[in-house]
């Protein structure tokens, strides 16, 4: 049974997964890379961007990395919304950008994007994406026989990962609050009031300082 | 040095410090009494308030507990919101109101009561309530003088506690982040972007669910 799983969505302590004047050279806005500090120096992180460094070496294993390396466990396809595949919105004017990873992107597996200006498939390296306009029922349909039996990765950004959860599609999510307070952004849980009588959740404080919150679907 | 402290402020995941619809029988609106679930079975909650019942003895001694219990050690005074006091609004109609605690109250040393509306002290028990209409400098200032020496306690409700943060007064806060979203209510962090930079913050999860945030003033 193919299972919906969002990971490693950072908050800040008042709930924005993003900051505000979001743009392609601050992909978070005004939060810059303080909601992701946790994640960079990991060997998951480092083992999927290729970015290890004389600082991070290969990457840490601690708590973080074992939390993080989960999102690379048994998954066949990943649904993501537009504004991670790139910054351009409206219709595409320019087809060349083929995403922010380079000719090997870390998905390798299909991608569905969701977009409300459908453009064809675009192959990138072992990763493909298919470009759809689809409620998040059928994408999530979609990416579940893509998927091929195994899990499919709920990709964010955070408008999206409210939207399936308000339907009630996400089977697990790996929160990590970091203890910032932002004060302006896009809040992550604005219309989910009651949430929790759908969910475990379990709670992980690491000595980075973040908190790791895993939501477990309870069966229905 | 007198500290200022906060203890045992309870928040939801979305950032609330009470629910909506507060009133006498609803002290916390809709959020009802999840946001202090954790603390009620604990020792230091039995002991303050002889809550004592087949339930739970004398109460629980784990983590929670630990936490808790910090509330009670080295406080020479407290300073609370009108609303912690009780329900009344506006000029006092009725003084015969001696709080929600009956004759012998839980703090057993002065406590500043913040109001627009000053009445004549009242002793209750050992505690003694001064009403006043300060702001949070100079009620600081009052209730340093009247511990003695010792700390002072922030006792809320959140609005009040946003304000002395917002005042850069506070030395120490207990938060505790227990897994609901309240969905409105007020909020704790509103107007505090950037907190973060005047505080060391440590997290510890308790088995109960929720997570203890502790926030220590950084040297200025």
């Amino acid at each position: 049974m193919t299972r919906l799983r969002a990971h490693s969505i950072a908050i800040s302590l008042d709930g924005f997964a993003t900051g505000e004047g979001l743009s392609v050279e601050a992909p978070f806005g005004h939060a810059g890379g303080r909601l992701m500090e946790w994640f960079f120096p990991t060997r998951t992180f480092v083992a999927a961007t290729g970015h290890e460094s004389e600082a991070v070496g290969s990457g840490t294993r601690g708590v973080d990395d074992w939390m993080a390396s989960r999102s690379w466990v048994g998954i066949g396809a990943e649904i993501m919304g537009r504004g991670k595949f790139g910054p351009q919105t409206g219709p595409w004017e320019d087809e060349s950008w083929r995403g922010w990873w380079g000719e090997e992107p870390p998905f390798h597996t299909p991608v569905v994007v969701l977009t409300h200006h459908p453009r064809p498939d675009l192959a990138v390296g072992e990763t493909t994406f298919h470009f759809r306009d689809l409620p998040p029922a059928e994408a999530l349909a979609l990416a579940t026989e893509l998927a091929g039996g195994l899990d499919v990765r709920l990709g964010g950004g955070p408008g999206m990962i409210r939207e399936f959860l308000a339907a009630d599609l996400v089977d697990e999510m790996h929160l990590v609050e970091v203890p910032i307070v932002l004060g302006r952004g896009v809040r992550l849980w604005d219309g989910l009031e009651g949430l929790e009588e759908r969910f475990a959740i379990e709670s992980v404080a690491s000595p980075s300082g973040v908190v790791h919150r895993l939501f477990t679907r309870l069966p229905r």
